[in-house]
C-alpha cells in the first residue's frame, strides 16, 4: 500500500498571539504565543496526498526550530516511502542519530522537537496511504511491524524488544470490544481551560460554571507564583466544582525539591489529585523525593509534558518518581518514541495521562491514548488525557469533545491534523 | 571598572572540514566537522575591547546554534554592561528562562549551547576590562561576588548557597602558594590524540611514540564500535605505554547498560582507569548500574561532556553515576553554570577532569580547572584535563602545554579565546 518517493519538504512558522488574553499563561510561561514548526511532506506518488507534521512551540524561537528542520530534511528528500516507513527504526534512528547533528542534541531540545514534526508528517502520510485515521493504523498493525517502529537503544535495561511483543500480543486480546467502546463513547478528558494564572477570579468562576454545564468533572488549575494566591484559587475552584469532581495541581517547574513539598503540602486541604511539574523536568530524582514526600498527603506527581525523551522517561519509572505519566505527541520523537514509552508505563503500572491543549496537541495525542486503551493499557483506571479550548478553529479536523471525551476521529483519509 | 553599553552582538557560523582526516571520529561521530557558533559583543565604551565566545559543534547543525544565538540576543543587546555582570544571576535567568524560548529547552540542547557562546563572550569581555585572564578574574573575585554569578534554581537540595560561600571561603586559603604553583607547573593534562577511533594502528603506534617523547603520561584510547577492534587497539596502545602511564577509553555512548559492563569487562585486563560516555548521557541510573558492575573490576566511570545542565550533574553526584566528572565550557551555561557544577563536585568529593578538545574547547576550559584547583579543589589527586592538538593555530593565543601539562594563559588584556 506504501507508495511514492518524497520529493519536497516544507516548513512553516505559523504563530497565534494568545498572549494577548493570558490564554495558557502559567508559572513559568508568562506569555506564550502558541506557535508551531509545520511540516508539510509531499511524494511523486499519483494520489496527490500530503503528509502534515507539527511541533509545538510558544512564540519566539519557533524559526530556530524551522532552521532544525531544514537541517534534517537532507535524511527525508529523495527518499523511497517504502524505505523509511517500511525500516522504521533504522529511519527513526538516521534522524536522532545523524553523526554531526546529534552534538546539538542528542534527542533533546530543538533537534528532537524538529525530529518530531517531521516524524509527524510520515505517520500522517502513513495514515492516508492506508486510509486511516493515525489510530487505527496502528491498532491494526501486527505487533511485530509496530516493534520495528522502536528505537530500543538505551531502554534495554528497562524494556526488551521480547517483553514489548509479549504485550502488544497480549493487548490483541478484547481489542474489538475496547475499539467499540471508544468509538461509542471516548476517552475521558479533564480540562485545563478553565484555571490559568492569569485568569481572574471572577473569569475563573465563569469558565467553572460553563464546564460543569458542559459535563466535565475533572479540572486542572495552574499554581506556583504566589502561595496565598493559589490557596484562594484552589479553594475558590474547588467550592465551584465540588468535593466529588476532581481537582489536579500544574506548577510548571516553578520550585525547588524542598520548595515544592512545603508549597504543595499548603494546598493539601484541597484535595488536589496530582502536583504536576513541581520542579525542573530534568531532575528524576529530585520528583522522586517529592514523591515520597507526599505520598502521606494522597497527592501523586504527574509529569513528562517536558521529559525529552525514552531515557528520562525509563528512569522517572525506574525511580518511582511519577504517578501519571504525561507523554507529549511533539516533544518526544513522535509515534515512534511514544510507542516505547507506553509500553514501559504499561510495564511500571503507571497510567498515561497525555499532555494536550497548546495548538494541535489535542489533534495530535488523542491517537496515541486511543492506541493505549484499545492495544496497550486496557484500562481506563486513573486515565484521562488534557483537553484545553483553543484555535481548534485553525484546523480541518478538529477533535470532537462529547460529554467530556475525545471521540476517535474516524474520516476516512485524514490521518490527523491538517490547518485549515 | 565594567563599563559601556552593548551596542551590537554578532554570530558567525565557522567550520573546519576535520572529517577529511578521521580527526575526532569515535563511535557515534564517524566524520565531525570541528564547527563553532562563534560570538562578538561589543559596546560603545571607548577601550575598544570586544567580548569573544563560542559554542563547540560538529558542523552540520551549526545554523541552527547560530539562529538560537540570534534568538537571544534581544536580551543582551542595549543593555549597560554593568547591568548585565552586576547582577549576573539574574542576567543568566533571563536567558535561561524566556518564557517563550525556554520552552525549546529548558537549558539544554541548541538554546543552551547559544546561551553558553553568549554568556562566554561576556566573561571574556568582563575578563578584558579588568585586565585579567578569566581564571584570575575568577581566583581574585569575591566569593559572594562568584555566587551572585550563580542560579541555584533546582540544586539547592543538594547545595544551597550558604555552604558553596564556606567552600568558596575556605577556598581562599593557600590561594596563592597553588596559583603559585600553577604558574610554575601547570595544570595537568591527558592526550586524547593519538587514538582516534578511525586511526589506523601504524597511526595509532607513531602518535603514541610522538606522545611519549613529548613527556605525556596519560593517553585515551575510543572504543566502542567493534570489541575485537577494542582489544586489539587497547592491547596495541597498553603495550607502547608500558603498565606505569594511565590508560583511559571512550566510547561516546555506545551501548546499552547490560552491553556496556559486558563489554568494558572484557577490557579490563588492559587496566583502563575509567570508561568514559558507556551510554546514553541522560542515563544517571544507568551510569550508576555500570559503575556498581565495574567497581570490583576497578574501573571508574567518567561522563560530562553532554551532561546538558547543572540539574543533571546534580543527580550523577547523587545517585554516586561517576567517578570522574567532565565538565565542558560551552555545554552548560558558561561560566556561570559551570561554577555551580565545580562546587557540588567538591560537596561530593568527585575530581573534575574537563572535557576539551574540538575547537576552543582546550582554550576555553583551561581556566574554569585553573580555576577550580586554585580556588576551589585544592587538589590535583586523581584530575586532569583532556588536551587534543588540534587547530590551535586558529586562534591568537593558543593554549600553551609544557611537559604534559596546561601553562596559566597570561596575556594582559586576553580574557581567553580570539580567532585570528
Amino acid at each position: 500500500m506504501v507508495r511514492g518517493r518524497v520529493i519536497a519538504l516544507s516548513v512553516t512558522d505559523v504563530r497565534f498571539p494568545t498572549s494577548s488574553d493570558q490564554h495558557g499563561s502559567d508559572a513559568m510561561h508568562t506569555d506564550p504565543d502558541y506557535s508551531a514548526a509545520y511540516v508539510v511532506i509531499e511524494t511523486d506518488a499519483t494520489d496527490g496526498l500530503k503528509g502534515y507534521g507539527l511541533t509545538f512551540t510558544l512564540g519566539k524561537g519557533t524559526e530556530v526550530v524551522v532552521c532544525a528542520v531544514k537541517a534534517l530534511a537532507v535524511h527525508i528528500v529523495d527518499r523511497e516511502f517504502e524505505e523509511i516507513v517500511g525500516d522504521f527504526r533504522r529511519f527513526y534512528r538516521q534522524l536522532t542519530s545523524d553523526g554531526q547533528l546529534r552534538w546539538i542534541g542528542p534527542e533533546k531540545g530543538v533537534v528532537h522537537l524538529a525530529t518530531a514534526a517531521i516524524l509527524n508528517a510520515v505517520w500522517d502520510l502513513w495514515a492516508k496511504q492506508e486510509g486511516k485515521p493515525l489510530w487505527k493504523l496502528l491498532v491494526d498493525m501486527d505487533p511485530q511491524k509496530l516493534l520495528s517502529c522502536i528505537d530500543f537503544r538505551y531502554i534495554t535495561d528497562a524494556l526488551t524488544e521480547e517483553e514489548a511483543y509479549d504485550m502488544l500480543k497480549h493487548g490483541k486480546l478484547g481489542q474489538k470490544e475496547r475499539e467499540e467502546q471508544m468509538l461509542k463513547n471516548g476517552y475521558p478528558a479533564y480540562t485545563t481551560s478553565c484555571a490559568w494564572l492569569g485568569y481572574s477570579d471572577q473569569q475563573l468562576k465563569e469558565l467553572c460554571v460553563k464546564a460543569l454545564k458542559d459535563g466535565w468533572t475533572r479540572f486542572k488549575v495552574k499554581v506556583g507564583a504566589d502561595l496565598p494566591d493559589d490557596i484562594r484559587r484552589c479553594k475558590l475552584v474547588r467550592e465551584m466544582i465540588g468535593p466529588d469532581n476532581l481537582l489536579m495541581l500544574d506548577a510548571n517547574q516553578r520550585w525547588d525539591v524542598q520548595e515544592a513539598i512545603d508549597w504543595v503540602s499548603k494546598l493539601a486541604e484541597f484535595k488536589p489529585l496530582w502536583i504536576e511539574e513541581p520542579t525542573s523536568p530534568d531532575d528524576i530524582l529530585g520528583h522522586a523525593t517529592i514523591s515520597k514526600a507526599l505520598a502521606p498527603l494522597g497527592i501523586g506527581i504527574a509529569t513528562g509534558e517536558q521529559c525529552h525523551n525514552r531515557v528520562m522517561f525509563k528512569q522517572f519509572l525506574q525511580a518511582k518518581a511519577l504517578h501519571y505519566l504525561q507523554i507529549d505527541s511533539c516533544r518526544l520523537g513522535s509515534v515512534n518514541e511514544n510507542l516505547s514509552v507506553l509500553l514501559m508505563a504499561k510495564k511500571f503500572q503507571i497510567p498515561v495521562c497525555p499532555h494536550a491543549g497548546g495548538v494541535g496537541l489535542c489533534e495530535l495525542v488523542q491517537h496515541l491514548i486511543l492506541f493505549d486503551y484499545i492495544s496497550v493499557s486496557a484500562s481506563l483506571e486513573n486515565r484521562m488525557c488534557e483537553y484545553v479550548d483553543h484555535l481548534h478553529e485553525h484546523f480541518k479536523y478538529p477533535v470532537t469533545i462529547k460529554k467530556a471525551a475525545y471521540m476517535p476521529p474516524q474520516v476516512f483519509r485524514a490521518g490527523c491534523w491538517i490547518f485549515n
